[in-house]
């Protein structure tokens, strides 16, 4: 299930509006098909995985999906629940059940009543590769991931805002990477004044991917951008499971105090600046006990001369 | 020569005021033997070595030793040099040139006028186990390591001053090891009125190799504590070759401002504050190109749930 949760990888951003979902098909151990969701949502990871196999290997095959296949019909495409019962695998093993209400374990249920064999791992590594599909369902707001890039000292910037650049080459190469893997990037008012980023996705062949940008502010939102007040208006924007929160430090905080972050990712370059400006505005903790035992090491990697690492929400 | 490195931190603090240093005896690609300075200085390392070994395994051994053999009498033992030309291994290999003007290559000298093969490494392994000594010879003053305890966003402390813990139980026994292997640890003048910390080893077994106390301060030092006016003072620290600097903010800064900062140890916890105390004060940099390419990280590993990194210096 870990390697159908890989390649549900591959379908993220561009299977937006549906969740990425990855399938193998595998006999006597040996994966024979593999399918993640395609651009657009369609074909689904299944139907991508079951296509043009033979009845014979279907009979002895077992499908492994990260997502409960679909059970309600739709005009974009057949429910992967009457595709499943069409080539009847002997086996389906999936790895979380479908939150939308209208599959919501009545896949499962019309797959078992058929007679096949259902397993349903719940396992953490298809959840996290649904993580912004299933904050979207179960918090109805998308998956928060906030990007900070300090000095060793913690240090966004000089104490004049000069900021180009903390970090390297290989960094900032990561960070579009991100930014080519999320629905929406946010930044706070004052970093668009100041800066006027471009939030764009600057990969060789990725420069399409660049995302909705955000823009944190109670004023009207600058043109090209959509604006929101505050940190619990990400509900409200639509298509968005994955948000990238690129700072600065009063955004950043917003987000915080609101617990509004499930991803912290870390750059941290080798250098140190002392009295520059700061990766977090205010967080107004009573005490360090508040602050404790809410971050998970996720990763950590190399990236050129800076490190990165990625820490999750512990919930 | 590494082993021989890798010894030689055995030697540390206990040898001083001699170098640590290390030695091994190989025939035929096997170690026969090895030794490392002993507590006080006396017997050298190359003497614990060779002890023992009978004429026959000497004549067709390699010794390693990370230090030139020393060529000068001492009252306290002979010169490693007349104890290496009685016992005559087959060959002597060198880690680095002792810098000491009463040896500085006369202990090479006299085994080649000897007859033995002697070859220098110049290796940095050597050098960075001699880094101390080699500091002190070369610049007058003690290798300075520099030690940070942050949150992921860089605070030392919530803005009210409280900061324990930011760390947890295995970054602060890290910490006790490193002061023991430390000659002395210095904070500032506001760290001790604020903290009063006792800055002593609280690991079992090595309680009593707490080392002197130091206080960067321009009022009358604290009792039990030797205080000095500004960083570069640290050269008049006799005996002190392994200074270890814990803070605060104002102390680190004016380390780093005054370049005398070798190494810097950073944990960091997986925590953020947001608004609380910084971990260096102003350094006073006029753009980002003078902050870069200082620190090369050396080491890096987890320390339960808090992170560890060594930088040095570039020089």
């Amino acid at each position: 299930m870990a390697a159908a949760a890989r390649l549900a990888g591959r379908a993220r951003p561009l299977a937006r509006p549906n969740p990425g979902v990855g399938a193998l098909v595998v006999v006597d151990d040996r994966v024979i098909a593999r399918g993640w969701t395609q651009a657009g949502g369609r074909p689904h990871a299944e139907a991508v995985a079951l296509a043009g196999l033979s009845p014979e290997a279907l009979a002895v095959a077992t499908l492994y999906v990260t997502l409960e296949p679909c059970a309600h019909h739709s005009d974009r495409g057949p429910a992967c629940t009457d595709l499943i019962l069409a080539d009847t695998p002997q086996r389906v093993v999936i790895g979380q059940i479908d939150p939308d209400p209208r599959t919501a374990g009545q896949g499962m249920k019309r797959l078992q009543a058929a007679g096949i064999a259902v397993s349903l791992l719940n396992d953490a590594a298809s959840a996290d590769s649904l993580r912004g599909f299933l904050t979207r369902q179960r918090e109805g707001r998308p998956w928060v991931t906030l990007k900070l890039a300090t000095s060793l000292d913690g240090c966004i910037a000089l104490a004049d805002g000069t900021s180009r650049w903390i970090t390297g080459d290989a960094a900032r190469a990561h960070v579009h990477a991100q930014r080519a893997r999320a629905d929406a990037i946010l930044v706070g008012g004052g970093t668009w004044r100041a800066d006027a980023p471009r939030l764009d996705v600057r990969l060789p062949g990725l420069e399409a991917r660049s995302p909705t940008r955000v823009v944190l502010t109670r004023a009207a939102a600058p043109e090209g951008t959509t604006g929101i007040p505050a940190p619990e208006a990400i509900a409200a924007l639509e298509g968005v499971s994955y948000l990238y929160v690129e700072g600065g430090a009063e955004t950043a905080a917003a987000f915080l105090a609101a617990d509004l972050v499930d991803e912290l990712h870390l750059y941290t370059a080798p250098i140190v600046i002392g009295d520059g400006k700061r990766a977090v505005g205010a967080l107004g903790l009573a005490g360090l006990a508040e602050a404790h035992d809410r971050w998970d090491l996720r990763e950590r990697r190399q990236l050129g001369s800076d490190s990165f690492a990625a820490y999750w929400r512990t919930r």
